[in-house]
């Protein structure tokens, strides 16, 4: 069994990360920490949890934590998170860190986007944790950067043109629209329930924190600098995101060529399933799939997907990075 | 023309007023007053007035609201508003409140639910707001306290019936169910989106402040001291409230004598109106309408109502008791 | 392993139950039924089992099923059901029925509600399929019952004070809203999406058919006759049902002596959750859980509920009587 | 008074302008019609009109219609408009047409997208509604065609960029998303409310009817040929549509330059907002208001448009284009 600590448990990808744990043949909660007002039954944070899972969130203690846990799941928020880490590692366990703060590469990246970087060390060696795009690094990393929601699904959408070189690597259009759990939990004006129901809006034009790493992985799959425009918007559901990719073919295809690349690109990739019809977020919420949507439409090559933000774009992809540090079957707990 | 201020104006209550006004052909908004942090243009606060409403929310003044107001709607919350509406009918102006503080006019059972009563000179002269009841008493009135948003709907629901001796006056249970504004505009976990979005549970069981104003205003109506009990729920929609309203008849009758006595009741007001089958809160949102439908089941008496908590359960009625303070024609502005 | 038919398995109830089996680890789907025009490759139907599940719905054959199920989910529609169960049960496997026709022992009120009974012979053998108050029936039955969605939060709520004789068995209102999903798969004008988006209404005022069920259950488990007061109602969410139940209680009782009443009564079922404070829909959605808060409130004993209407209140709950049937921890599939 | 008659009364947007008609101080509802199956009192068949509009819906008859109105609005759907249109006119009122029949001045394009077009001679007189880029042409005309919910919005967006020259005529995106009442009052499986709730999904991807409509609004403006790709999508909310336009600027330019140019653009339309964040969906329902909100992106020029697409996007408009036929001031009714 696996003993999963979970850093920072009094939040949304906290309790997502217990429930898919709860399911997980292999692995067990064994400690759940928060900052010391947070702390408390489990359940009376979780009501969904009575019955379920009784243990007390409790603050951080890093004798405990290295007796208790094999690998901790750090849900703190970026910024936070790169103060915590390096002592984590330090008990000698596992690490997944859920923040943005050992994701992108560039130092001088990150801190235009967030601040000054105070780990670069562990930066350096830590595994972007995207399985189906970087599984061998993973394998063996002590320390997985778990990505960004839309990072997750819009890097999907475009790993396989990007790879086989298929459209140019500039002008990308990333428009994308989010369940509202995509803000946390803290409760804000935007997010009020009457504010929020019955709205659409997108924000962040122009300036989103996710652009410059989905330019990372972007660049990665493509094997040079691709740039790209990523606009996010927050619509009136709980979960998930859809992502719609707007991009020019460096030369002709057809959309046989097109689904053929596709689904040959993730036909050993469960978690990935291409799609005959435009991707409905309903058809992925709480699960760890995403759906896959290629399509060519006025010369375009236009690939959607649809991911639960919650689960394959946090803590079901951090499940699935733990199953492959502690060789585990991938799928297990996820299915 | 008639010259209204907003004591309050940056809440739902406030804008909803301010959105009535503009539509009503016989009343301006003259004076819009907040808290010093909540002042500012009145479209930064509500987007939706952008180039409708070219004012400032301003610090309360009481020689500007004297020099240009003939009303003041006071949209402050209870407990606060008793500190104000003195002053503001010091000024000479009239006053309609929106609060619960002069609406109970049993002080003792006010102080049980709320706080020391500290204007107990005005609460007995304080007409209650509710014109298809108490119509005469607002007339002439300076000073009207405008019903709760459930009383509204539950004491419309429940007063034919109880005017007519038709009911048992002990054992009454209502039953309702809320959109989110009625819990007002400031942010809170129990209407954070991801928490309330999909969800629906009950409330203040035994304990609501509601439910004394129910009694009293239903003893009213019987000429007998009436005894219930409320219980809230809120559910996932903006706006409305639907009450379930259960009771004994005192002796057997026909839905048809109970039909014609609710049509009889309500027949000259163009607000109430009986349905042909169980009212849906979406036709009455937006309106100052109240929709009713009695039944008998069981061998009770039945009575459902939909209103909409910010209309017909606030402001609506407040514009609705404005018109009849200024002998305007009621519907005006809210047809 | 057992093996498990879903016949009518292109329902809401029939891909949940799909979904539930895909966890559990002994069982499995081997059959999948639906009238011809909605057969096809089930995943064409429910796109979330888009390679999850590689199966196709197919027209039911007698001798197929006999050869590949140990247990058949009857998920049709009632009145339609009754056609099938005889020849489903003569092929010598077990039936866990979804519809309302084998739950009315008294075939008069049956037919009061529903139509003539055509296999009366059967129903006197099906056992009541809510295994926490009907446990020792269900085993080793060959014909299961399932509840209808809202008897079982119903009951469940008023079970404990009834056995205990603290209230008294007429005059209890049961006031309940459930999710959409509950009305089924089929559009229709009422559950058009910009119909029932933020509305809510009552339905079905004294004649709903889930009401002949409640009381059957309340009276078996009470051991005299109950009568009861049903009124559902269907709001703007998916899933869930919370109901909240109204009676008078025979002698005084403390808030103390219920909840502790309550708590003994469900203390071994891990299903049934006394909470602490009203219980939240979101709480127990996509859980097989019941949440259960007891009050007192103006001299009422009023018990609220909250279940998913889908898994505790249909698919769930056959799982788990599924497991009583296979001598199957109780649980399994559905933690 | 104008009076008004509605072809095909039944459905939303019908009901729309019947809401907007009964608040105009210079209009009046005279005249409902609707296929026979469908007639009946109009409260019948919209509950929120219960006590606010008491007349039938009528079958449609041309000497009735020619002695009780000045104006149809004429509310069937594409295909079916225009075998009506002709004889609407030959009664010598005025027509508004909702449908596509007499959008696309490209027969050829029109019978692309649609079908053969049967009534080309009204095609050519027909005044594309849009008055705040066509109002020259919509005075005096006899017919006009309403223009369609999602070029309204993108229309308005894109307008100023175009006809200034600012940005390159070819590879524009228009990503928009749509509230679910777009998809008109008939049920059917995507908008079933259990399935369209939290959900959001694209839909007609390269195909949309709507995107020859843009284009050929966007060269008109421009004065040159436009080529765009149209992309909606439908998300869990009743009424809205955002659009979010991506584009190449030509040369530089700087955002107060753009910002300069909107503003200036629209600074005497009352209807259009230059608004200082992105326009939020819920800012402009239930108004005929268009929100725009103007940004430069990562080198691109990104538009941002928001309107309810029942008003601005149909009825709203419609009535806008009568008041320009009938010489009332614009905005009678709709502020």
């Amino acid at each position: 069994m696996v003993r999963v600590a979970i850093i920072g448990a009094s939040g949304y990808t906290g309790v997502e990360s217990i429930e898919i744990i709860l399911r997980h043949p292999q692995a067990e909660v064994t400690y759940l920490t928060a900052l010391p007002e947070e702390c408390g039954l489990v359940s009376d944070t979780f009501g969904q949890l009575t019955g379920r899972l009784d243990m007390m969130i409790e603050p951080l203690d890093m004798d405990v934590l290295a007796s208790k846990a094999d690998v901790a799941l750090c849900c703190l928020p970026h910024k936070v998170s790169m103060g915590f880490v390096p002592k984590l590692l330090a008990t000698g366990i596992k690490v997944i860190d859920f923040s943005a703060d050992y994701r992108i590469k560039d130092v001088a990246v990150y801190e235009k986007y967030y601040q000054p970087h105070t780990d670069t060390e562990n930066l350096t060696k830590a595994a972007y944790g995207l399985p189906e795009l970087f599984r061998e690094q993973i394998k063996g990393a002590d320390l997985v950067a778990n990505p960004g929601c839309y990072p997750t699904g819009a890097a999907l959408a475009l790993a396989p043109a990007l790879k086989e070189g298929l459209i140019e690597p500039n002008g990308i259009i990333v428009s994308s629209v989010t369940g509202v759990s995509g803000g946390g939990k803290n409760p804000s004006p935007l997010f009020h329930f009457p504010y929020m129901n019955e709205n659409i809006y997108p924000y962040g034009v122009g300036i989103h924190r996710h652009m410059p790493e989905m330019e990372q992985v972007a660049s990665a799959v493509a094997g040079k600098p691709v740039e790209l425009l990523f606009q996010p918007h927050v619509g009136p559901f709980d979960r998930g995101i859809v992502s719609s990719t707007y991009s020019d073919p460096i030369q002709d295809i057809t959309i046989k060529q097109l689904n053929d690349l596709y689904a040959g690109f993730y036909k050993d990739e469960p978690f990935v399933q291409i799609v005959s019809k435009p991707p409905a977020v309903k058809n992925v919420t709480k699960t760890n799939y995403c759906h896959i949507f290629p399509a060519i439409a006025k010369g375009k090559v236009v690939v959607f997907s649809a991911i639960d933000n919650l689960i394959k774009g946090a803590s079901g992809q951090a499940i699935q990075n733990m199953n492959i540090l502690f060789d585990l079957p991938e799928m297990m707990g996820l299915e």
